[in-house]
């Protein structure tokens, strides 16, 4: 079965100073947005490139997430270091989720140029990162999903169905034109 | 005279198992679009970050291309590898391409961030990453070729001229002035 | 007191060859947007990699300064090196701030996207990159800077207030909800 991961990276609710909402608020909208069935894995972990750079090693590599979704520390704050540890263990960036997250978010809040997330691949997993707040997350989850289930079918990692009626998702007519030929669309990906 | 390069990048083209439609396409766009003399040059090479990386340099350092296209290989998947070869062999990338090349396919499909295209400077030649797909070309080169013909005159490449009704470039009248008085213009670049 | 320093980077301006319209026309646009008192620092460097750089740390290091900006020196052309001497010397970079001053810049002028500006931080310093061109500047600053008094609170750096006639800036809520509460607001940063 398809799963998913959310990482919450908070020094505070790692420590239980502070109650986790990124978390919670992405589960929810995943629930919302997702038809087919998946499994749902939740982990918290402090700030900091090590920490984080693990957890995001330990869920794509023994726990084979199709998708991990972090939540904080990717404003411009010294114990922000999401983005740092992403392009540690990623093989390939795909910057424009991070440029359609920021240029959503900027419809909102000016500030949202602070925001330093960005999305990557590793073996079979997608990562992408999220604000830290439920209001940023809705609206960032929004811009990117409808790519991700074609995202996935790329990178050979397992399928997603979206409920229209909350998040239209996109597949390109070719890549199953290929699939009946039975030849592989990684030549086409992107465009 | 001015000379610009196709690089077509697809494992299966290159076999033969596939007609390139990208390359076609490309120069299809050039031919209308550019209304001053040049010369066109096409070549066909498997993803790789080795296989590009070393194609690219021969059409810049060996072939003097004043600008190189590339179709093919931005997207997710294992085998797309073409922004990882662009990187290291540039001196400078030009985020700005990406990111409207991204922006303007963001009208048409929402899988348009799936692409990790970019631009960059190797010398005296200017290269860019096209998608694979002919109509994604088609609005990409809309979205960037207008800032080109300036871009190859700050390099020190070769003169275009376009033909406005197909592609209006434009040219920023302070570096007329300089060239007038002899003295480069490279402090005033990007505006 | 905060210390806002704006460096010019330019061959010919460093020579004396040519009048910097830059550096003054930065400085106009602080002493208008900005409402809180500031003091304001001005430097002339040459084009290059260890001049810009070297220029940028001791900005940082010796003079504590809270904002710098920078002006000239981040197109394609062959001595425009501002932004690779920018990524040696900052810890984090903010991609944000580029991607919003080139989108404003491109509803003037196409060629907007060959501007390599971004910004990052080093230490308690946010440090941004502007053109070299008065107008170019006025188009980046009335972009980006809604978000800088914010920014430079979340890194620990002086505190700026705006005219809201010039430039509204932003601080979201709850910001000031931690600050009451004492606790670091460092995992909201960005969203």
């Amino acid at each position: 079965m398809t799963l998913v991961a959310i990482l919450t990276v908070s020094d505070r609710a790692s420590r239980g100073d502070y109650e986790d909402l990124g978390g919670p608020a992405t589960e929810s909208w995943l629930r919302a947005a997702i038809a087919s069935p998946f499994e749902c894995l939740r982990r918290t972990v402090s700030d900091g490139v090590e920490s984080v750079g693990d957890a995001l090693v330990a869920l794509c590599d023994r726990d084979n997430a199709d998708l991990v979704l972090t939540t904080g520390g990717t404003g411009p704050s010294p114990r922000d270091l999401t983005p740092e540890a992403m392009r540690k263990i990623v093989t390939k960036e795909l910057p424009g989720f991070g440029e359609l997250m920021r240029q959503a978010s900027l419809a909102k809040v000016p500030t949202a140029i602070l925001s330093r997330q960005t999305a990557g691949i590793r073996g079979r997993t997608l990562v992408i990162n999220l604000p830290g707040k439920p209001s940023a997350i809705d609206v960032c989850l929004h811009a990117v999903f409808p790519a991700v289930p074609y995202c996935l079918d790329l990178i050979g990692a397992g399928r997603i169905e979206t409920d229209p009626a909350v998040c239209p998702s996109f597949r390109p007519a070719f890549l199953d034109v290929h699939r009946f030929s039975a030849s592989k669309a990684s030549s086409h990906a992107g465009g």
